[in-house]
């Protein structure tokens, strides 16, 4: 018995400089390879940095294996911010310098909504992949513009949704793929958000910049809805949209509700910016998803009048009601995202999923009856 | 101090047969004064028993004050456990004679859904108030009959609704009136029942017996839409309907969702019969209520991983994140529906609200699209 352990540590030892090696090496994380020194490894820059989200989307690719190379933003005092977090990003006169950089293969953008995807459009043309911020498409025009180039160049036009970056939601994923609440039926789910007013800048509070609510706030959903049921198409049966509470910002809109049905599951979601300031958290998202034998309920951000923290999954099933804490669950977007860079994949998230979600967005939003209450 | 306190004991002691005695006595529950000897009091019967919440309607109006006379069932089997429960109701030979009692004041049902419209018509027709479970009406036609009879006779139609049950709903109506979440914009509802199908009668599977999932379980939805929002109008924007996983019972609708708007507010709800047996209740019933200021939600029956028991609140406002346990909350449907009998008052409910949430209720059934997944 000790012989044979003996035996199989020399053999593990001897190897890692053998095929049998490199195969145990593929296996292991690509940051971990990128520590060793090894490619794969990817240079990418950053276009329009108007949402502070893109420090997450930059730390999410350099922690794949991404180096950032440069940036560009034409406000000084957000590019003077960006460059003290990251000193080692050189700042581009102009974003011709950083669409013709030959040495990247990625952007990452998240401008002032509205100006992503012309963006992402050049981006693909020059011959980069691109990950924007959501919204990542805000009118119908750009969406189709977008579809086009994207299928003409072949990069990816990848938008940084919530399911990316959310452990809870991949775990709500993979217990419904094991079968643990049947077959879905429904999702229905919640993004109110704290507003802030006073950080936010002017393009906030105009629809003409973000697109509406439901191109903002909604994409989220949309993308769980189709993640959770497995639809391949659905189609919008009503949506709502409304300015409730904010008449001093007559172009925002604050309240925006979705009831849609796929081939494979229907659902329902209420987006808004109402989280009142008695809430530890901006907001308090939830996803309940119906199973036929079960339903699950995400409380994402926090747990009112519970459990610390976030990150809270509740399975009810035909055999329990179990509370899993998705704290510790893997999070594989950065590794998976620069891996799909390199090898063409769609391992992170499928192009048409993407498509998909905002093309529903899109549509909610332009069939939205106003929403006018008290009058 | 002492000479303070000794004279106002005395005060009180003495009061207690004069006119401020008399004061303190009304402020006490009508049950208290029932066991006093007192007038108040209503003697009532019972026409249908075919669904068990008829025990619990019988049991709050004898709360109430009032005095269980006699019943009729046209089934031996639910008329012996009947009288098992209420030895002092005489069981009548034929529904005429319970009718036309004239010692009654007040009939009760919880006949066949589709039946029990038909008795409150009678009922109202030989002067007397009736109380009915939910689904009150199923049709459009029996409302439309109900409504007309109702204004002839001047009697009540009441429907017994979670509303008039619930601490906790009532709680949230309290707090949503004192300001604790500014202006209601929107309210979200579902109401999952456990479908126990070795329990349930030939009937329940049939919707032209019960009217639909929508006319059935959501019937306590728009109820508290109604009651919530304060709206006084309302429209129902979509409506769906489902067999999703039921098809060995093909006239049953095991899923049901509505979005709404009314003149105060929009709404969303979702019921089915879907509660897996991992659930330690008959149904995970939430509804959140969302305000300018805040927003309420209440676990009606069960806290899943979390507290035990049922009627659990949660405020968040600009304020606080505060948990409320609503089982010391009053429940005062008891005294005041038979007060409203006595009275000719609406202090209970208002026969305008039952009538709206039924017109509703049917609207959305008749309305609803069918969902038909993964075809």
């Amino acid at each position: 018995m000790n012989d044979f352990l003996f035996s199989r540590r020399r053999f593990l030892k001897n190897s890692s400089k053998t095929a049998a090696g490199l195969a145990l090496t593929a296996s292991l994380p690509k940051s971990s390879i990128a520590l060793l020194g090894h490619k794969p490894k990817i240079k990418f820059s950053v276009i329009g940095i108007n949402h502070s989200h893109i420090y997450g989307m930059v730390d999410a690719v350099i922690r794949g294996g991404g180096e950032l190379a440069s940036f560009y933003a034409k406000e000084p005092e957000l590019a003077a911010a960006f460059s003290k977090r990251y000193p080692q990003a050189k700042l581009g006169r102009e974003q011709k310098e950083i669409l013709e950089d030959r040495s990247t293969q990625l952007i990452l953008s998240s401008g002032i909504p509205v100006e992503r995807a012309p963006v992402g459009i050049e981006a693909m043309q020059h011959g980069k992949d691109f990950l924007v911020d959501k919204p990542g498409i805000t009118t119908p025009e750009q969406l189709a513009i977008v579809r086009r180039v994207q299928k003409e160049t072949g990069r990816m036009y990848t938008i940084f949704i919530e399911r990316l970056e959310s452990k809870t939601i991949l775990k709500a994923g993979a217990l419904i793929k094991a079968g643990a609440i049947g077959k879905v039926i429904q999702t229905m789910g919640t993004g109110p958000h704290r507003i802030n007013p006073s950080s936010r800048p002017e393009w906030f509070f105009d629809k003409k910049y973000f697109g509406g609510i439901i191109t903002d706030l909604g994409s989220h959903q949309f993308d769980q809805f189709l993640y959770f049921t497995g639809s391949a198409k659905a189609v919008i049966v009503s949506s709502q949209v409304g300015n409730i509470h904010h008449p001093q910002y007559p172009a925002f809109e604050d309240f925006g509700d979705v009831m849609l049905r796929g081939d494979q599951g229907t659902g329902y979601f209420r987006v808004d910016w109402f989280t009142p300031d008695g809430l530890k958290s901006w907001g308090d998202g939830r996803m309940t998803i119906l199973g036929t034998d079960g339903y699950i309920e995400l409380r994402k951000t926090i747990d009112i009048g519970g459990r610390e923290g976030g990150n809270h999954l509740f399975l009810v099933n035909q055999e329990e009601t179990r509370y899993i804490n998705c704290n510790n669950e893997p999070l594989p977007f950065s590794e998976s995202f620069v891996s799909d860079v390199i090898n063409r994949t769609e391992t992170a998230i499928k192009q048409e999923e993407c498509f998909l979600a905002a093309e529903l967005a899109l549509k909610a939003q332009a069939k939205a009856q106003e929403l006018r209450l008290g009058k």
